[in-house]
């Protein structure tokens, strides 16, 4: 159920329970947040053991206060705060902060006490965040509801973080930078109410927030998440930092804050699709989030590089290789302007391509008519001007030309001046001028292939655009339903039914024969020609290569009947099948469903090569098109579509569409557990499903 | 040639050829930093149009110096640099620096500069630094002969560039970090004379260093350099950066020291074959030297982490795992002491596994307790404190406990303090105390990545201990000889040649029968039996399969005589080739001359498969039987030695073997250009090569 959070975050009251005098507990740390933020609104304190708490009085119950209260915040501990529920509800009060840990985080008793708070919260009908939670901060309202040691300083960025820590830190970075802070800070904790969906929509509205920050380690609710993430997307930046990247980190998350962690690739799926920048450690999210505050955004690959160190700028260009970035190719015309504009140097020493090498003795002047006769190229998407501390090198002078420079562009220009002594003062200034500096190459590929990306993903239609609804007919369904229903007792069907299926739901197959005696052999033979291909037919065997359940090529009529025998003696065989022996690549789509997100369509190389390589791709139905052909541009699987060994080049639109069936066919069936077709033959007359495994769940 | 560079290095005269009062000039730094830095020997400027300078007597020429020269530092152009040549060794001088640019690397009249410079170099015997180059330090005798902006303080890092730009960022570092300092800094520049392995050799046997840094655009004799690395990282941890790792890069480091990078994967081979370490950045290039140079290492891959922060604890371990680390496994004494040593804390709150969460109220004294009760367990390769500045976390107390500790174990412990405002003080008491800190978790993972493979790879004994030739007896030597001979005017042998090229090396493989006319196939199939399968035979076809010049699983005479006539028709067919058909797994193997370490071995999936997958990897004959089997577990080609769908196992050795007779044939024969074997079959009676070609060049 999705929550308001305007009251929540932005307060006119606020009472908190379990004040404390003593320094160091969090009563006491949360109570002077609030005072020393300069909070406008009422305060109200309450401790039944104490009269006064920072010069306030102290009343002994929240009865006491005669007065309405938007938001409580709870400084005690879990029993003491679950006990206060229907008190609170009673008094009309909607909001809450529930600070203490000791719930779903530490074993089955927390576990069931989560499960209580949860069910109170929805009898008392309670907005709650938390519990196991930081608080939240709102620096606009100067309101600091966390027990963090500093408060932040005001800025545009707000982060929602299901890790309390986190807050810690960037809080901690931004008082030593300038301009940069919270908008807002949203510490999650376990979820039980107010969760990221909620967060989103909120910030999305909020005027105050230019970019949104969110570390994850799982979703509550996939597919609303999903939906919140598209719309906002649209409206404002949302970089995504998610934890349980690898099935260790997972296991981690898992005993930090209890979270049920996804499959970490259908997250960044998911992420991608839906148009945010998905960063890849906690560096670049800060980066990131910082390239966004500042406003100076890259949204195409290539880029330039200057440089007063030839070393330096070829490890740098094998960093933007490595990252899918490209080095603009300089035009005849910029060429003609650099060395007009850099006069003998330009002329007689530099050889002009990209990385532009304007050598050791580089001086303002040169790292200026360098930057202005370049950067008017058309196809730029960022400029990297890198400079090494040398003997000659004006450094101040430079970072005031690059600033001056940026001024004037819509480009990014990032500064990369390497060293820590001499150019300390270079980067402050930087970023007072709102320029993103770094001190050294490597995190700027990296982080600019991140946020090119998103703007790559992010879908120009909904996904729905294609509907493969029209694949389906309501006849049809009724028949796909009549098969599942049947076998509704079996975990899996059998190859009969499991094509059958994908044939009712249009895909296109080669026709399958199942011949129990040998006496039907001559029937299939008149329906086939030679060559086709036997296989074992048993419900009990899975990996029917395994045991030499497969016998391709058979050209004759006694080899068929050979293979037969051969087949039939196989440990539980129920005869084989027979089908074309067709020519051309093998692929495989399966499609399996995640407990967040629902259908997850996988495609890979097919035939044996499946388990061999384990190198697959994964998509999160629905998907369009366009992302469906983006992403297969980076795996093996583009090979066989542009044509390989002498095979014909397919459509991606066929392959596309065939998942997109699958997906809705899992949508729409929830006894499908999953679908494997492997291989999907790709022949010149198109993609053939020849083989498939239908599990039911 | 190899150089010793004891004097030039370590000089008790040095003469500056071209001094000046201009303070932009080279010719003035370089003096002035001679000075600065406090050099004891005797110095000489010379400038035939000064009289003094930096208060010093300049005289007109080098012949009016009445006194021995150990060094002469040319800081003239280029042309009179070189006119001088002839003069210096007149006079009984050995050792020159040279600074002008101007060379090979500013196209082809600077390329015959640089080969009259080579030419003098060698007719007068001298030892040149550079051309093109920044000079050397050596801080033990106070010499700083750059032209670089700041002095580098003392330190036992020694580091060879062909950067000189790196050595000024290095120092800008150094000079804001306690303990960090160069003992030697070279830098190569164009590397006429004096080379990589030159300064590798010295630096080795130099007490100050205590390692040896290098930063490569390529290398200049690559089996020496090979042998010289692999003898001097016994003795003392070389750590490189090479740059050029992709096409773009390597594009980039053509123009700019005008070097021929050799392919990446080849030099990362090279130097991991021969125990260096290699970085992946600069950043992480220094992080490494910082290790070594204060001393703690972390020399396998278990690593323990402790955190006051869940979340950044799971970011951490994904990282971790991502770079091939593992969690160590907390033991049931380790447990049991920790909950002893923590109190109610660890009985209560705490789950005790790896990461260790101490949560966000973490005291010093929940810290200290915790790394002493499980530092203790014998697995454990590295310690990493994860510290986040919350409410109460004591900053610099937990600092100081980390220290201590540190002081009293061997093992690594590695403290990543996050933040920035609050824990600027921690890292620089880390520093003071020998402490290598980080202020992010990131770098940390594929840093002790770096550094544990080098110890991995270091090999106990030489990699000639298999020695191949024994496979190759003499007779046969002359009958390779022969069928090398005979085909010398052509660009390739066909598959009857290669392949008794292979057989007579010693390689087993399945013999084919070449037939030309219909008749000769009754006598081949009594030779083999079916199934067989039957390949075009053509000087001119390279891939037989795009042509269907390839048929398998032949079962009968009259399958074979249309498979015959079929394969006669194709374009250029000169008859077929008949081999017995078997079922196994298809490899790939390969070998290549790459003109910088001769034969290098490839190895991957065969069949089609080669082409489609592109995945293949990498060794430079030769090498130890413990390098292929450690570097084969990262690939997909491990799958199938472990036996595959069926396939049974297979030995390394076996694989091992062929690859290192075929890199003994390229080695042997200076004629054979490269050779693949495709596919190499995999069955269960052992493997057999099936095709083959052999490249002339």
């Amino acid at each position: 159920m999705s929550q308001d959070l305007t009251t929540l975050l932005n307060p006119n009251s606020i009472a908190i329970i379990g004040v404390s005098h003593e320094p160091q507990k969090v009563g006491h740390i949360v109570a002077k947040n609030i005072m020393d933020q300069g909070y406008k609104g009422e305060l109200y304190f309450i401790n039944p053991h104490l009269d006064r708490v920072l010069n306030k009085t102290v009343y002994k119950s929240i009865v006491d206060i005669d007065a309405p209260i938007d938001l409580v915040i709870h400084a005690v501990p879990s029993e003491i705060a679950l006990n206060s529920l229907q008190e609170i509800s009673q008094l009309g009060i909607k909001n809450v902060v529930i600070y203490a840990a000791g719930f779903r985080e530490t074993g089955d008793d927390g576990k069931k006490r989560e499960e209580l708070l949860i069910a109170k919260a929805k009898e008392y009908d309670l907005c709650i965040l938390g519990p196991n939670c930081l608080g939240f901060i709102n620096t606009s309202r100067h309101i600091n509801a966390t027990f963090l040691k500093h408060s932040s300083p005001k800025g545009n960025i707000s982060v929602v973080s299901q890790s309390g820590a986190l807050g810690s830190v960037m809080i901690d970075h931004f008082i030593d930078h300038n301009h940069l802070g919270f908008s807002y800070f949203i510490s999650l904790g376990n979820k039980t109410v107010v969760d990221e969906s909620d967060c989103l929509e909120f910030l999305s509205q909020d005027s105050s927030t230019e970019v949104i920050g969110m570390y994850l380690e799982d979703v509550k609710d996939g597919s609303r998440f999903r939906e919140t993430l598209a719309k906002v997307t649209k409206l404002k930046p949302v970089v995504i930092l998610k934890s349980g990247r690898t099935q260790e980190g997972s296991k981690a998350a898992l005993s930090h804050t209890g979270g049920l962690g996804g499959d970490a690739e259908v997250y960044e799926t998911i992420f991608k699709q839906a148009g945010a920048v998905v960063a890849n450690s906690y560096q670049q999210f800060i980066d990131i989030l910082k390239v966004y505050s500042f406003g100076k955004i890259p949204t195409f690959r290539s880029v330039l590089v200057l440089s007063n160190a030839g070393g330096v700028g070829v490890l740098l260009t094998d960093e933007l290789v490595h990252n899918h970035l490209s080095l603009v190719t300089i035009t005849e015309h910029t060429k003609k302007e650099l060395e007009k504009s850099l006069g003998s140097k330009g002329f007689k020493r530099i050889t002009i391509h990209n990385p532009i090498d304007l050598l050791g003795d580089a001086s303002v002047f040169d790292y200026r008519q360098a930057i202005l006769s370049s950067i008017q190229q058309q196809d730029i998407g960022a400029v990297i001007v890198l400079l090494t501390p040398q003997a000659n090198t004006q450094i101040m002078e430079t970072a005031r030309a690059i600033i001056e420079a940026q001024n004037h562009f819509i480009k990014p220009i990032y500064p990369v001046f390497m060293g820590e002594h001499s150019i300390k003062d270079a980067h402050r200034l930087f970023e007072e001028h709102h320029v993103v500096s770094f001190d050294s190459y490597e995190p700027l590929p990296s982080m600019i292939n991140a946020i090119v990306e998103s703007y790559e993903y992010r879908p120009k239609q909904p996904p729905s655009s294609h509907s493969p609804e029209t694949l389906i007919t309501l006849a049809h369904e009724q028949q796909i339903k009549d098969i599942l229903e049947l076998a509704s007792s079996k975990k899996f069907l059998n190859l009969e039914e499991s094509m059958n299926i994908l044939h009712l739901a249009g895909i296109p197959l080669l026709p399958i024969h199942h011949v129990h005696h040998k006496e039907e052999l001559d029937y299939v033979i008149k329906k086939l020609r030679f060559p086709v291909v036997a296989k074992v037919a048993s419900d009990k065997i899975t990996h029917k290569t395994d045991v030499k359940g497969v016998v391709t090529n058979i050209e004759t009529v006694q080899d068929l009947k050979k293979a037969f025998n051969d087949l039939s003696k196989i440990a539980n065989s129920e005869g084989c099948y027979i089908q074309k022996n067709v020519k051309g690549n093998e692929l495989f789509i399966g499609v399996k469903r995640d407990n967040v997100f629902g259908p997850i369509l996988v495609y890979g190389l097919g035939g044996i090569y499946v388990e061999l390589l384990k190198e697959v791709t994964q998509f999160v139905y629905p998907f369009t098109l366009k992302e469906f052909t983006k992403k297969l541009e980076t795996t093996k699987v583009i090979n066989i579509i542009k044509g390989f060994r002498g095979a014909p080049a397919i459509k991606p639109q066929q392959l596309y569409e065939i998942g997109m069936t699958l997906g809705f066919l899992m949508h729409h069936f929830s006894d499908i557990q999953a679908i494997d077709i492997n291989p999907l033959f790709s022949t010149d007359k198109g993609l053939f499903a020849a083989d498939c495994r239908l599990i039911l769940g």
